[in-house]
């Protein structure tokens, strides 16, 4: 299915939501949704999706030409103040009741939106109304061509780590910069629009810190070697975390990492359909939890994976609600020992009614370069 | 000056603003506002400035370590609600008015604040008052430390492009795409921690496109090649635009090169403190207006650049305000004929007491590959 009747299917679900909660129109100014619902990936968008008739994508001139190939089922009205001219719009089409990302619009943007709509109207000016997170909750199922972009976007963080590690990158002696910096040029080199976020490379004592930001540490034999990196492909996040060790592994390398590798089965064993967040977290937290080590695993277990890298659902021993099908998440414990050093396996995966499909392949047995 | 003086110099002159105004606190919310206001360079935190006290960097554990170091000067308040706990922690600690950046805050956001307020005392809630941009304001104005960021980024973008050229790299037969991103992983290699934004590689035809997305479109003998694309180094953006030939330039290319080289030159001399931005803009548009070609250029003169890539000032016709010293700019023009191709041409500029200093150093000759 091509991309038009992809995005045209997700602005008819949400035009669904739409008439069911009786708005005449919705305003979408989140412009990871506008790219959602429409394709178009400018850096300035917004959408007006209406109950009865055609959706209007706005923009400003530098995009007319991109946003008409792009999204060349909707209308396109180009105006430098884009969102305030969509609800001038909005009104001129007679919209009597508009909803709005309260999520997204700032106070001053609700604001300046109020301005415009009782402006634009001699009669009482329209009613707006927030339809939190609604395009949000429809994002959190992918549809196929969502999941293959996933996939390819998994795919080019396996090969950028399988070419650095055959090439002998991943070696005592260099520093984190140098090996983040290389992990991420390969993957820009393989295809890759951009990295998923800042690259985390942590070796020996630094692998116990969650999120350490790579710096001049020198790799040395014996460190644990934490690698938190992803591409971007099609704007679809990748997300892996593997974690090595250089040159010889210590029993306490090894048991440690046995545990995670463990938990973080035991995490991807409980993604089902239906399966409570909650529930998924602890059946892998607790493998860590029995072993002692609870106090050693500080973060939620997963989140979902997107058009972002963090997106619904989260997965964390306080999350609420239940896993789908279609969803892409991702499930990565870890031991973190302060001073000595820490492991985290991290896999992105998509729920289906069978067991969850595998997206990052590089292998999870601990690798010893 | 080392960083932490710096910073505490940043977080005075915003005390002082929020004194004039009769706040008790500002509670910063914008994350780079909070990397520029402590160094803190995490993806989760706020900042609570006091009027009378110790400032309090709100994150949550994962960067307990990373945000002690990077800010050593301000209390922390680890909590997974962030901005919430710093809000009752300004309570507690007796603020009766608290300024807030209601371009930043959503709408769920002020709701959020307001009943955390009113439930975290038992007086009547605190006053929430916007302090609009003030510390946008703030970063306008660039500091040495900031300057030397702009610079170090500009000189790997100008790197960047001169490996690639003197390789050969930038030749018939390649395709954008394939340009693009060499020149992302080159500015990766030479120090870059990112790109600055999509990086445009544009030929032929597709050179009339402004922000034209690179494509598998094949570069041919006789293009223009436009490559708009920056460098970030410690958070802060380079931006520059250059356009060539490839193999021979034919008149109408060289005519209207010089053209937009002109324009860019008064551009360029217009920069001066005191000068009216929108002034700016016409004394480098007239020079192309004049020729005949106004309604080819399509887009603002430039834009402040720093710790985003577009900030404040802004460079338009229609923009409002002077150049102050220690702003750093860019400066712009292009002519884009639909069709058939265009040329722009952009530097990023400190605006001083004296002629601005040019921080992208690459020539502005035609260069023909």
């Amino acid at each position: 299915m091509g991309t038009v009747s992809r995005t045209a299917a997700r602005r008819e679900a949400l035009r669904t939501t739409a008439a069911e909660r009786g708005l005449d129109a919705v305003l979408v100014t989140n412009l990871l949704n506008v790219r959602y619902l429409t394709g178009f990936t400018g850096s300035n968008g917004a959408l007006l999706v209406r109950t009865d008739g055609v959706d209007i994508l706005g923009t400003d001139g530098r995009y007319t030409t991109q946003a008409g190939i792009q999204a060349p089922d909707v209308e396109l009205l180009i105006d430098r103040g884009t969102v305030p001219a969509l609800a001038r719009e909005a009104v001129r089409r007679g919209a009597g009741r508009i909803g709005f990302e309260s999520h997204d619009v700032t106070v001053d943007g609700l604001a300046q939106l109020e301005r415009v709509l009782a402006d634009a109207t001699s009669r009482s000016a329209p009613e707006l109304t927030s339809v939190r997170q609604a395009v949000e909750a429809q994002r959190a199922i992918k549809d196929d061509d969502e999941i293959e972009a996933l996939r390819r976007a998994c795919a080019v963080a396996d090969q950028a780590l399988a070419e650095l590690a055959a090439e002998g990158a991943l070696r005592p002696g260099r520093t984190e910069l140098e090996v983040g910096r290389e992990l991420d040029a390969r993957m820009l080199t393989l295809g890759a629009e951009a990295v998923s976020f800042e690259t985390i490379v942590a070796a020996g004592a630094n692998s116990a810190i969650p999120h350490h930001r790579p710096d001049a540490t020198v790799l040395r034999d014996g460190d644990f070697l934490k690698l938190d990196f992803g591409a971007t492909v099609d704007g679809y996040h990748s997300d892996m975390t593997r974690t090595l060790v250089l040159g010889h592994a210590a029993d306490w390398q090894r048991e440690i990492y046995a545990l995670v590798a463990a938990s973080q089965a035991a995490g991807r064993a409980a993604l089902a359909v239906g399966a409570d967040v909650a529930a998924v977290d602890s059946a892998s937290r607790s493998v860590i939890a029995d072993a002692g080590h609870g106090d050693h695993f500080s973060h939620g277990l997963g989140h979902g994976v997107g058009l972002e890298i963090h997106e619904a659902p989260g997965i964390g021993p306080l999350g609420t609600g239940s896993l789908a099908a279609g969803m892409a998440v991702t499930v990565e414990p870890g031991v973190y020992l302060p001073g000595r050093g820490g492991v985290r396996i991290e896999d992105t995966l998509i729920v289906t009614a069978d067991a969850p499909e595998l997206l990052t392949l590089t292998s999870k047995e601990l690798l010893v370069l």
